[in-house]
């Protein structure tokens, strides 16, 4: 009778979740013990890395992805950098290791007592199985819930478990597929083609979700045959659609009153894969102009049933496009040329502006260069500068959560080995997951690190005055110096000066990772 | 009418909570705005820093304190630093920024949905007020929860209560003092006397709340007069006895079988503020030997309850050693002199052994240094060279979630300005909490970081060994040079070679914070 490890590996390699992320613990190992030879184990050396690591390779490749983390500590360690995870609705399994079963009631050291209830409010769906039997059964069923939910998944499993016979039907899990049915029905399909085909002047609000579900190119046949604008919905964790395209009209606001304003004149607004809306800053005011209507078409239930306005269809965005589009026809006229890029702005005194040092990325990087971006005080100067017209270009920290990027940046460059990838990281940002750089070197990730340095939270002191609150303690954070920060994790870093290093430097192609670190002046996020 | 702000500002004050540990996002804004002269805030890069530090200072000084976190992203990042709070039964009071009450349904960007939830599992107690008018008396309310319970508890507010009117009976909560009684009752106490008095071969197991409640040296008193061995509670986190007096047998260890085979021959346990037990290690067998009777003092009243064995009082253990003390009368006989320290053992080959590492320590740091420890493979070496007699000499991570140490020993010195403070860090723990240096650098906190570096999870790969599973991947860690990374944050840092090299750096007495880094041979925790 095979092992309860044996089943589960084997199941782990039917699915192809055969790049682990993890950071071990001594619950950990036995289940890391022997695994087969097709196995890649990438360790972090923080849990909150390890989970930007695998958030951002789950994204780039598109498909689910193990994490093993420890127990109650190590898995407290990751739920930051999950919130983020939650929020891009990227399928993490996270088996994690448990004590003995003996030792979880009596609390012994690195227990993790109803380690269930300590995730749950974050994952979504968390179990530990009841017996040894069922674990791999139970493996299953967390492979299946973060698919089928787009959420992670935990399982917590007791350590002696994994040695435990497997029982006589554990084979029955190798053969499991699970998947979801989310086509409109001809009569929902019909009605929603009617709907739009009516409006006179019909708006386009993509989601992260499009982009996340291969669906960027169908995007922009629909929107040409629609022939109106097109936003990316309020805090964009992914590009949805080419940013210099004509009828592209940037992210939205995430204020209230702002976003309506964006769609007055407009009869419908049709949201494609996004909640309606992640606002942050609070600018009450009406949800929507009079006379506008809002439809929004996602997978994610949950957000269908809190938006505050407008009709839902939940059902996969990707089907409703290619009906939409199908039925729409060709486009009355040509979408015109795509926007020129403005000159970048120059800070007063030697400090290079944002936009200069996002002139110079578009410039001097490929077309198809993979960004991930964590400078949440140079979100204006990004848009103004960067020409993005590719699938998979842009990924942010969907809930906000800093620690994403510069760990997420290595994970899309493990998925994607063949594509440039450039994490665009402020000096606050770095610190919340700058271990990350140490795998980086381990695995020589040719990966680029572009280190913004302001000395300060820019965002937040952006935000302090937007409040009335200037004098918050806590905001500035000078005397950080990444370049060594980095070469003590094995990564090459310079300090660059003006435009004209900065664009040598980019132009280099290395083998490895790399970081650049320049200081830039302050400016403010829109 | 004063604002909530106003009013929870001047609660804080009275209750002595003036220094904030924290790391900030916009919703926590509001709060930090206006705090009068008095309070001190010190800003961490990351949540598990702040956590950590504010743990250390909590438990140097012996008083909650208050820490400031960012909703779910931030809150979550701390989670891991939680558990060691919870463990050592730290009174931290988190005050977490929520969006404004209007957006946290909606789910508007950076809103905790349910806040509450998320962190009770942790905490213990954890409450969103669901009004403002509430806010002054929840924050008193978390203060008191935290204090008595002797736990983390969270407050999350929604930014936009801290400007509104605190309301006519706020000013009611300044006046507020609550405190607990947990002395044993007269019948009680009798009871437990005459069993102490009783037994023929009494042993002591004291637990990290000796410490932790300032009875270090009642301790003493108690056990000298008992004549007994005494040992200190499995996975120490506190030292709450002299480690090398005569009547201490060491720190147990952290399995069934071996602590039971400690106990032959004895005929009653006497446990005082531990819980029963934190094993780690899963070495069945009886708890106790035959004819062993064990009893504990513990105020934690979960800890009684789960124990697998004995009988327990729930009360509080100083004044059970008070009144045991009183009624033992006079020790039989003095206890002997200290026990001497051993010559430190060699490693074979260029590195040094650890044991030469704390002899260093021991000879060249004053008798009353504090010491903060997480450097799991060397836990042998440690207790086997040091010579610790003072209360407040020794921290560890109580849960054994890394990312303790670094910071908490940042922590321990701004509580103790006075006293020398070391971490003792290995290089896979300085992983976890390591921006704390920056921090360290910013206050110019006197403290000295050694860290000892080989280039592997030693405790890991020893566990790996006793569970029969070597062969795990993920325990090397090369390639990190923490003087490098001490430099970019700021911190003076050296590497030393031999021993002579490293006596001279501790001989120095610096003013602000340096690391020192020394490679060490790989050693075993038992």
């Amino acid at each position: 009778m095979p092992s309860v490890r044996h089943v589960s590996h084997a199941f782990l390699e039917r699915q192809g979740l055969t790049t682990v992320f993890g950071n071990p613990g001594s619950n950990e190992l036995p289940f890391l013990a022997g695994l087969p030879a097709g196995f890649r184990y990438v360790l972090g050396l923080h849990e909150g890395a390890v989970v930007g690591m695998a958030d951002g390779y789950a994204q780039a490749s598109g498909r689910p992805v193990l994490v093993n983390l420890h127990a109650a500590a190590g898995s407290g360690n990751a739920m930051g950098a999950l919130t983020n995870a939650v929020s891009s609705r990227t399928p993490l399994v996270i088996v994690a290791g448990q004590q003995v079963r003996a030792a979880v009631g009596p609390e012994a050291n690195l227990a993790n007592v109803d380690a269930p209830t300590l995730m749950k409010p974050l994952v979504g769906w968390a179990a530990e199985p009841a017996c040894a039997e069922d674990v791999p059964r139970a493996l299953a069923q967390a492979v299946f819930e973060a698919t089928l939910r787009r959420r992670p998944a935990y399982l917590s499993v007791p350590y002696d478990d994994w040695a435990a016979e497997a029982g006589e039907n554990s084979p029955a899990v190798l053969d499991r597929r699970v998947e979801r049915a989310a086509a409109p029905s001809p009569a929902q399909a019909r009605r929603l083609a009617e709907e739009v085909a009516a409006a006179r002047r019909p708006a386009l609000v993509l989601g992260g979700d499009i982009d996340s579900a291969g669906r960027f190119e169908d995007a922009v046949r629909l929107a040409e045959r629609l022939g109106g604008p097109v936003w990316a919905a309020p805090s964009a964790f992914r590009l949805p659609f080419p940013n210099r395209h004509p009828l592209f009209r940037g992210v939205l606001p995430a204020g209230i009153a702002p976003v309506c304003a964006a769609f007055e004149g407009h009869d419908l607004v049709l949201v494609l894969g996004a909640p309606v809306f992640r606002y942050h800053e609070y600018l009450p005011g009406r949800y929507l102009p009079e006379g506008t209507r809002l439809i929004q078409v996602t997978e994610d239930a949950s957000a269908a049933a809190r938006a505050p306005m407008g009709g839902a269809l939940v059902a996969d965005p990707g089907a409703v496009i290619d009906l939409l589009t199908d039925r729409l026809g060709s486009p009355a006229a040509p979408p015109g040329p795509y926007r020129p890029v403005p000159a970048p702005a120059r800070a007063e005194g030697p400090l290079l502006h944002p936009e200069q040092v996002f002139a110079a990325l578009r410039d001097e990087l490929p077309g198809d260069t993979a960004y991930v971006v964590e400078s949440t005080s140079t979100n204006a100067a990004w848009w103004r500068q960067m020409d993005l017209r590719r699938p998979g270009s842009y990924y942010f920290p969907a809930a906000g959560g800093l620690g994403f990027g510069l760990p997420a940046a290595v994970g899309v460059a493990l998925a994607q080995p063949d594509r440039p990838v450039v994490g665009v990281i402020g000096d606050g940002s770095a610190n919340y997951g700058v271990t990350a750089l140490w795998t980086a070197a381990q695995h020589r990730v040719p990966v680029t690190i572009v280190l913004l340095r302001n000395g300060t939270y820019g965002a937040l002191r952006w935000f302090g005055g937007l409040l009335g609150v200037p004098d918050a303690p806590g905001l500035d954070i000078p005397g950080l110096d990444f370049t060594r920060i980095a070469e003590g994790y094995g990564v090459c870093a310079r300090q660059v000066g003006g435009a004209a290093e900065l664009r040598a430097a980019l132009a280099e192609r290395p083998g490895g990772p790399r970081l650049i670190q320049v200081d830039t002046a302050l400016t403010t996020p829109s």
